[in-house]
């Protein structure tokens, strides 16, 4: 685990667990990798309750609630299915959270969510390698962003991850 | 990315492609540390659907069907929790592949969870730091197992998905 993600993960970490709110991920492309990084921090169970990867369509529409005609459309890499990922994922939250806890659900829920092209395959007419679509969403309501990185599968990766976190962070801090 | 790490991934991938298995992970100490190994290999997304870092035990039980009388009676972090975590992601994943494709649900489905104490909080009496419960569930049947890892949570967290992947990897090797 690089030093950037260590920083990126305990600062994250600092800003939810600050305003008493609770964390779950979405991972496409990064496949888990956000998640082990937030995890690794000691302590991470106060502010995070987990995260759905789901690396294929199926778990995007059956577990996170991503509509088919919106993958069918849009694409599994697509801004679209970023926003439906991250809201599906706040919904899944705060039906688990209600039911084990009044406490719980009147906290703040934060979900932020990755699904992009990490090649060396997968690169399709207008999704070229690099895509990584992110989306946010909190009480500042639900950003969504499609950005472009460059480098092999393992550095697509590791980016993606950080831009994530850092897109948290500036949400986080903006309020 | 530790070699160790990687070699492991590469065998399962290759273990799991070649009898034509899909594989899901359900993490919870090691927050998707396993997941991300499992997904740096290109062409991962042939056989692994993806995760679910059950990190909370709203999680646990709301997603992936964990007992509320299982968690209440025998703990997180315990043989019953991890048996009922691989076989409640087993279901998941059956019913989210029949939704989306006939061909899907007659591939053999493979299931590992992982929970323990990976520190520096979170140990009890019975369940000291280190303790880690896997379970195995495929073709063979549902096998579980609870071992001690020494270190610190960085090391436990390594260490246990390290044994999760190997011993996916011995039962998959088995037949």
């Amino acid at each position: 685990m690089k030093h950037g993600a260590l920083l990126h993960a305990l600062a994250v970490g600092f800003a939810i667990e600050r305003r008493g709110a609770r964390l779950m991920l979405a991972e496409s492309c990064t496949g888990g990798l956000a998640s082990s990084w937030l995890t690794e921090i000691a302590g991470s169970s106060h502010w995070f309750d987990g995260a759905v990867v789901s690396y294929s369509n199926a778990v995007k529409s059956d577990v996170l609630g991503v509509r088919d005609v919106t993958l069918r459309v849009h694409g599994a890499v697509s801004r679209e299915t970023a926003t439906e990922m991250a809201e599906g994922l706040k919904r899944l939250h705060r039906k688990a959270l209600a039911r084990h806890s009044v406490h719980h659900a009147q906290e703040e829920l934060v979900a932020a969510a990755i699904t992009g092209v990490a090649g060396p395959t997968g690169a399709t007419p207008g999704k070229p390698l690099g895509i990584v679509c992110f989306s946010w969403s909190g009480p500042w309501g639900t950003h969504t962003e499609e950005r472009d990185f460059g480098g092999d599968r393992s550095e697509i990766r590791h980016l993606a991850a950080i831009y994530c976190l850092s897109g948290l962070l500036a949400r986080l801090s903006a309020r």
